[in-house]
C-alpha cells in the first residue's frame, strides 16, 4: 500500500475515545470496524450503524486479511491482554494505540514482539464522560495528536498513523515515548492532582466556602469531576513522570508558603505562573515542513521539530 | 431614612468592581456619583455619562450633606489612607466595602473609629480585566454578595448594604469577617496560588508541552492571565488564611507523592476530589426567611444560617 491510500482501520475498544475515532474514520471515508469487550457497548455501537463485534478473533482474524490498521483503546490496565491477543492473530498488521501514557504502552509492545509495525498515538482530546453515549465524531478537530517517532519507527504504519490523525482533523505532534510521558505528566496528570486538591480543600471550608465560590474555583476544579476510576486510568500509568513534577510543584507551593509565613508576601510565584500562562496563551506551532518520511534522518529531525513547536498538518 | 428608602450612593474607586457598582446602581435607579484617583479613569467615567470626580475632598462633603451610603472599592493598600479622609469629611456616612478581604478593613475601621457606620461587603464577581473598560453592570447578576453579621452591626447601614447588592442581582450571604476571610482563602485565594503553580510547571516542559496542553491546563490555568499586581492585591492581604490552607493542600499533595512513589498509585485523593467537586456542583442554596433585621439575635440569626449555606434574596 503506497501511504497515499487510506487502507482500514480496526478500533480495539470502542469507549470515548475509540468509538469517538470509529465514528471520525468512517465519516473521513475509511472502511472501519471495531471490537468492544461490553455486549451493551457493542449494541449501543451497531444501533447507531457502525460495525463493531464482541468477538475479538473474528475481528483480529478479519483484520489480519485485509491488514488493517490496528487501533488499541483500552485503558491501560486492558493493554496487555489485548497485546497478547494481537500477538496471536495479527502480528503482522500495523499498530498504534491512543492510550494517554507512551512508555508503558511501548514496553508491553515490546514484551509481546510487536514494537516493528508500532507507532504509538495520543489525541489529546476528550470529555468527563465515557463510552459510547459520549462519542463524538469531531472530537478531534483542531486537536493535537502525538505520534511516536521513537528508534526504530517505520516509515509505513507511521504514514498511516499519521494520516488517519490528519484524516480526523487533528495536527500531529512528533514525540518520543518518553518525553510524551513527561510533557503530559505537567499538563495533563499535574491538572488532575491540583484540581483534586482545591476541590478537596474547598468542600473542607463547608457550604459557606462551596456557596462563595465563583469563576476561580469552578474552572480550577473542573477536571476533579472526572470519574475516580478514570482518572486513576488517566495518571497511574505515568506515575514516575507525574511524581516528578509532582514534587517540583510542592517545593514551589513549599516556597510560597514560606514567603507568605515570613512576609506576608507570594514572592515569585506570581510572576512565574504568570510568565507561564503567557506562554501558553501565546504559544506558537508551525508547520514542519522539507522532511520526507523513510529519508535520510527523518524520525530525529521530526523529533527535533515536535521538540520546538513543529506540528505536521499534511503528509 | 427607611429601611425601604433607597438612598445615594457614592463609590470611591471606579475600577472594574467601583465602577461596575457604579454602573449597576444607576441602572437601579439609585442617585449614584464617584470618586477615582487617575484622571484618565474620571474622564473615561464621565464621557459614558456617570457623575465621577477626582476632588475626594469635595466628594466627600457632597455624600455627607446627603447621607450617601460610602463604597469603598479601592485595592487594599490604599484603604487606610481613604479611610483617613473619610474619617475626617464624612464620619456619619453609613459605609461598606468591596475588598476581597474582610478583617484588614474591618481593623483599619476600627483604627477610624468608623466602626458603627460600617458594614463589610465583598460581591464574588470579578474578571481577570480591570478599569473602567472593563466596567459591567451585569457583573453583579446572579452573584453571591458577602455581608457582614460581625457582632454590633447596625441594621440601618446593614440594610442599605443588602438593598444595594439585591438591587445589583446578587443575592446576599451572612457572613463575619474573620470566618469570610477563611473560606475566601479556600475557594478564591488557593485557586491563584495553585494556577500559578501549574502554569509555572507547564512551562517548565517547553514548547513541546504547552504544545500538548488542552482543556485540563488551560481551565487549570485560566486566573494565573490575571497581572500580577492584581493576584498580590487580592492575596496577599489574606497572607495568614492562604498560609493555613496552602499548608494543608501542601500535606495532601505530599501525600499522594509519596503513594505515587511507594506504590505507583494516587491513593485518597482521587475520591476526596470528587467528593468536593460534587458537592460544588450540588451545594444547595436555601432562602432565608424569618429574621427580622434589628429583632432580637437578628445577627447571630443571620451568621448561622450564612454557615448553613442560607441567602437572602428579599429584604
Amino acid at each position: 500500500m503506497s501511504i497515499d491510500q487510506r487502507g482500514a482501520v480496526c478500533v480495539l475498544g470502542t469507549g470515548l475515545i475509540g468509538g469517538s475515532l470509529l465514528r471520525a474514520a468512517v465519516g473521513a471515508g475509511y472502511v472501519a470496524f471495531g471490537y468492544n469487550r461490553s455486549a451493551t457497548g457493542v449494541s449501543a455501537a451497531c444501533r447507531d450503524g457502525f460495525d463493531v463485534s464482541g468477538d475479538l478473533s473474528a475481528v483480529l482474524r478479519r483484520a489480519a486479511a485485509i491488514d488493517a490498521l490496528l487501533v488499541v483503546a483500552v485503558p491501560m490496565p486492558a493493554v496487555d491482554s489485548l497485546l497478547a491477543e494481537i500477538a496471536a492473530l495479527a502480528p503482522e498488521c500495523p499498530l498504534t494505540d491512543v492510550v494517554s501514557v507512551k512508555g508503558p504502552v511501548l514496553d508491553a509492545v515490546r514484551k509481546h514482539g510487536l514494537e516493528a509495525l508500532y507507532v504509538g498515538g495520543h489525541p489529546m482530546a476528550g470529555t468527563s464522560r465515557s463510552g459510547w453515549a459520549a462519542t463524538d465524531s469531531e472530537l478531534f478537530r483542531d486537536a493535537v495528536w502525538a505520534v511516536g517517532v521513537d528508534e526504530g519507527t517505520r516509515v509505513e504504519p507511521w504514514s498511516r498513523v499519521v494520516r488517519l490523525a490528519l484524516d480526523c482533523g487533528s495536527v500531529v505532534v512528533p514525540v518520543l515515548a518518553e518525553e510524551h510521558d513527561r510533557a503530559v505528566a505537567r499538563i495533563s496528570h499535574l491538572p488532575h492532582v491540583l484540581a483534586e486538591a482545591l476541590a478537596a480543600a474547598g468542600a473542607e471550608g463547608g457550604k459557606l466556602a462551596l456557596g462563595l465560590a465563583a469563576g476561580s474555583f469552578r474552572d480550577g476544579t473542573r477536571v476533579a469531576g472526572t470519574a475516580p476510576d478514570l482518572v486513576r486510568a488517566i495518571c497511574e500509568p505515568n506515575a514516575a513522570a507525574l511524581e516528578a513534577v509532582l514534587d517540583e510543584a510542592i517545593e514551589t507551593l513549599v516556597t510560597t508558603r514560606d514567603s507568605l509565613r515570613a512576609n506576608g508576601v507570594l514572592g515569585e510565584l506570581v510572576e512565574a505562573g504568570y510568565r507561564g500562562r503567557t506562554a501558553y496563551d501565546h504559544r506558537a506551532t508551525w508547520d514542519i515542513t522539507g522532511v520526507e518520511p523513510g529519508s535520510g534522518d527523518w524520525l530525529a529531525a521530526l523529533h527535533r521539530a515536535g521538540l520546538d513547536g513543529g506540528v505536521l498538518r499534511a503528509l
